[in-house]
């Protein structure tokens, strides 16, 4: 009996969806907001199929291009306007998105004729000072920037700037994607859970944070939504992670003549791929990563197309890994 | 044994705290995000001088000039940038705003030994598309205009706009500021209440949302934080009302041979207020008209000094209405 339902007091275990950004706002949209509502309208639909069994629901999204939209209105009013950091840039992200998200959530799921209610939590990830990942930043974030540009933020800021692209090269912020310790709202994300609330939370993989002093304070880097929706499956024993993403699984070897789509992976056959190189250098590694984790702490891992997420689930779509 | 003590099975009756979006960015203040942090954690402490009693806590925040500064990111960016609509540009204010004073009220009840979790809660606020507010729309929303722009606005957009300041004078957006029917994040604020969660919620009086057909559609409008800090306290049978704001409390002719400053109005002696001219024309009518709901619903209603929160609640500053 899989998948959420209560056993004696123990809470139900829930289902963690995670989004990518690109799945509330298409890659060949400019960013208008008519577009962003028509995609995450869409991905609400298929997110509320998931809503009728009861089936306690949590939301993770990402905020790649909302994020980067966000700093690039900051970068082209610099002159006239306060400077916007990174962490903020985030929160903003998870206002706009939670709320889109909840809104569309809240009209799929009254047209269904499910009475649940729905809520966006802004969520806060701790991150370690000493993360590794702060030694050698390696997410471009925020507009392209001349070469003068970044010198003079790389002198002026402190900032990490890569040349990117085919001459002549633009250049780009580079920010540490650094772990994620704990999501700090995790105790409302739980109670909010067990009263058959759908959470949205850890938008964007969550707002990065670090201790100092008795203080926490916001940090210039981005946190992976897969790793944070990961950590939250294990932390809420999730029933499972559904990594939704805009092809059908884990492709091996793509675009090559052995090129496979395996349903299944074992533990011990998603070790070997991370470690190996069949899956390439795109974003598919992270997500492999991200079900990896959660299938050695017991719960269902697959990684499906958005719009194949309720087949997934019954085991008939995507590819699943661990089980 | 006022204040939220649990009698038999009834959950505790919550404390609300009102504070304007100006507690959280000086007005003198460009609106650097530094100004922003240092009022954000100031109005913190003071906020987490009420949580020692485990009193359950409800912080609603106003968001003026940071929407404002929002919109005129987006009026300066119009020509590279797809538009913002003012429900996006509150919901971004609510997740800036939430994560500071998410971030800051944990730092503050830490700080006080206080085990208490903290979530900030992206809020919408059901208004009615026939409500009178939209057939005159007041608030001055967004970047001063010139006439041309602002004609080509009325024009394209079929925005409301009005001249303003001295000669030569400049144009704003006016919106409307239609009354909250509804906190549709209710079920969920109440949950995390009820487990001793600090909320934040209803920021910036909420994204405003009207039903079409059998979806929401977003609002451009805003709505006024004290009546949304008001609606929740009766639809939560609050114990309290605190809204602080920047004087000590209801001023009667202010700055006239007569002002004074009163302790405690009866509910006939605020409705006597609100139908005269004692209060004048600025920022407190519509607090005492929140005050006035609230004490009519039964719970307590005091308008204070942002500094002054935990003597108002102990009745020993501040205006208080009713009781």
């Amino acid at each position: 009996m899989e998948g959420g339902l209560p056993v004696g007091d123990a809470p139900p275990r829930p289902l963690i969806v995670a989004l990518g950004g690109n799945a509330l706002l298409p890659k060949r949209s400019r960013g208008r907001l008519e577009d962003q509502w028509r995609a995450t309208r869409a991905a609400a639909e298929h997110v509320a199929q998931l809503a009728g069994s009861g089936q306690p629901l949590l939301v993770v999204h990402g905020n790649g291009p909302q994020v980067g939209l966000e700093l690039q209105r900051a970068a082209l009013t610099e002159a006239a306007l306060p400077a916007v950091t990174v962490d903020m840039a985030v929160a903003n992200t998870q206002g706009a998105l939670g709320y889109s998200l909840a809104r569309a959530l809240g009209d799929a799921l009254a047209a269904r004729g499910l009475e649940r209610p729905v809520a966006a939590l802004i969520t806060q990830v701790l991150v370690a000072a000493d993360d590794p990942a702060f030694r050698a930043p390696d997410k471009p974030i925020g507009p392209w920037l001349t070469a003068e540009q970044a010198e003079t933020l790389r002198r002026e800021q402190g900032w990490t700037l890569v040349a990117l692209g085919p001459e002549p090269r633009g250049w780009r912020r580079l920010v540490a994607s650094p772990q994620p310790l704990a999501v700090l709202e995790l105790p409302a994300i739980r109670s909010l859970l067990a009263t058959g609330t759908v959470v949205v939370a850890g938008g964007g993989g969550g707002i990065p944070v670090q201790r100092k002093g008795s203080r926490l304070e916001g940090v210039a880097a981005v946190v992976d939504k897969d790793r944070t929706a990961a950590l939250l499956a294990q932390d809420l024993s999730a029933a499972g992670l559904l990594i939704a993403t805009d092809v059908r699984g884990v492709a091996l070897h793509y675009g090559q003549t052995d090129e496979s789509w395996p349903r299944r992976l074992t533990v011990a056959e998603a070790e070997a791929l991370l470690a190996g190189e069949a899956l390439g250098a795109g974003s598919m590694r992270p997500k492999v990563a991200a079900a990896l984790a959660v299938a050695r702490a017991g719960g269902r891992a697959v990684i499906c197309h958005l719009e194949a997420m309720a087949e997934a689930w019954a085991g008939e779509a995507g590819t699943e890994v661990g089980g």
